[in-house]
């Protein structure tokens, strides 16, 4: 077998900087691309902005609601998307954020992990409100095909604040006891410095103290939206994650999608070294 | 307009009692019952379930895991299914999770809320997770065209305890702080005793003191998994849920599936009036 997710997203980092796009085809973004609000529409919107980021970025996180909206349409059109991103090398996260249990979560790790499966991605973004132990057959079936989750840690939006805050019986947050499990897990597969399967998410403008979370050793891949357009910088990557940052995927979205068609594979580059100069000064 | 998601569970429960059956093609359900596993066969359970069950419930359940498995050509199956139900009358929860911020969301809440999408439902299962305030996008969708959210509150899974049970900074669970968050949106929408369009998922097989939960006026209809195969009988709907039982959703799946294509009908409606039975004693 290849080598497990969490050192391929390692690599893809180590060559073209932690930058990841995220295709998020909504309303505002297709009409200003001059495409059709429809399952058309975002499957074009999609094979567009892969073959724009797919020189300069080694990530893209396609935001499943967005062809969701369009019902059996639309997934055909994310599976295009998808099909296209894997095949010119990128690493696909399916920004889904499923979560349920026993048989249930393992059909959707079927769908977005199981290899050959029509909606194949690398990696799924997954909730662990019903626990990160209910999680463990999906990582399971990831971990076997070379694939990857990210768990929802921390989100910066206020509204999930007050639930993610709350303090568990071990006396960490909902938050911190994510990560702590999460790590655990990491720590089962993978030896020394590398990588697990069980990323994490994190928003990049978090406020640390009010999710109860401490720095940590992360023991695989940090995912963090909210650059961008919700506000963080690159200079943000080692301001706000400090040690942590080598670890961390910067997801931007609208920022750099609004470029448009024409300027997005110029913007995608500049954005990117950008990433990569933080990182490394 | 016509009534609000609330009350159409109402009625549906006082004509039909409160028995939901749940459309779960998984695989071995699939074998048993003769059909292929794939998107023809889980098209032709959903179908074939929907004509048995409708005239004995008023609500059905279809797990969107199971089609999602099958991509696309799942969804496409999905659709025909969806609306198979709702057209023979029946009440259509979709069992998704669902769970995002802003326009992500309300994607999510398009596709599934709105009239004339393709997958239209009449609810649709949302996860908390980044907050309850991060869901009332979607749930001023669901009440401008008389649809309805069901907020996990408290799963009955084992793994789920810590994370649910954990005490936010108002001195609640989150399990408790999702209910009261829950119930004022009701509270803001509806007058008196009627419900709102905003319902709770509460497993059957809670431990409502480790979730730190309290018995509540439910505002809303309470839809409740873990009857049948995984351990709650129609006693239990009083037994377990008190002065609450009459705003219960009882749903049931293998239990009721694994009566095969030919035997469904009959146990489906044998079922039915034990619940109700189990109700109105």
């Amino acid at each position: 077998m290849s080598a497990g997710f969490g050192e391929r997203v390692r690599a893809g980092i180590d060559a073209r900087g932690p930058l990841c796009v995220g295709i998020d085809p909504h309303g505002s973004l297709l009409a200003s691309w001059g495409l059709s609000d429809d399952a058309a529409g975002v499957r074009e919107f999609g094979l567009r902005t892969v073959d724009a980021v797919a020189p300069h970025v080694a990530i893209v996180k396609p935001q499943v609601s967005f062809f969701e909206r369009f019902g059996a349409a639309g997934f055909a059109a994310l599976e295009d998307v998808l099909s296209a991103a894997r095949n010119a090398g990128l690493l696909v996260i399916a920004d889904a954020k499923r979560g349920d249990i026993g048989s249930t979560m393992d059909a959707y790790a079927a769908a977005w992990l199981s290899p050959g499966s029509s909606l194949e991605a690398d990696a799924l973004t997954v909730n662990p409100y019903l626990g990160v132990g209910a999680l463990d057959g999906a990582l399971g079936l990831a971990r076997a095909h070379g694939k990857g989750l990210f768990v929802l840690a921390a989100t910066s939006n206020p509204e999930g604040r007050a639930l993610q805050g709350a303090v568990g019986s071990t006396g960490g947050s909902v938050s911190a006891q994510v990560v702590a499990e999460v790590s655990a897990r990491n720590a089962a597969e993978v030896q020394g410095d590398a990588w697990g399967s069980a990323g994490f998410v994190i928003g990049a403008t978090v406020d640390w103290t009010d999710a109860g979370l401490a720095a940590f050793a992360p023991s695989a891949p940090i995912l963090a939206p909210g650059f961008g357009a919700q506000g963080a910088e690159p200079r943000d990557l080692v301001a706000r994650f400090g040690a942590m940052a080598p670890c961390v995927i910067a997801s931007e979205s609208r920022s750099i999608l609004s470029a448009g068609p024409d300027g997005l594979a110029d913007a995608t580059a500049a954005r990117a070294a950008e990433y990569r100069e933080a990182l490394h000064d």
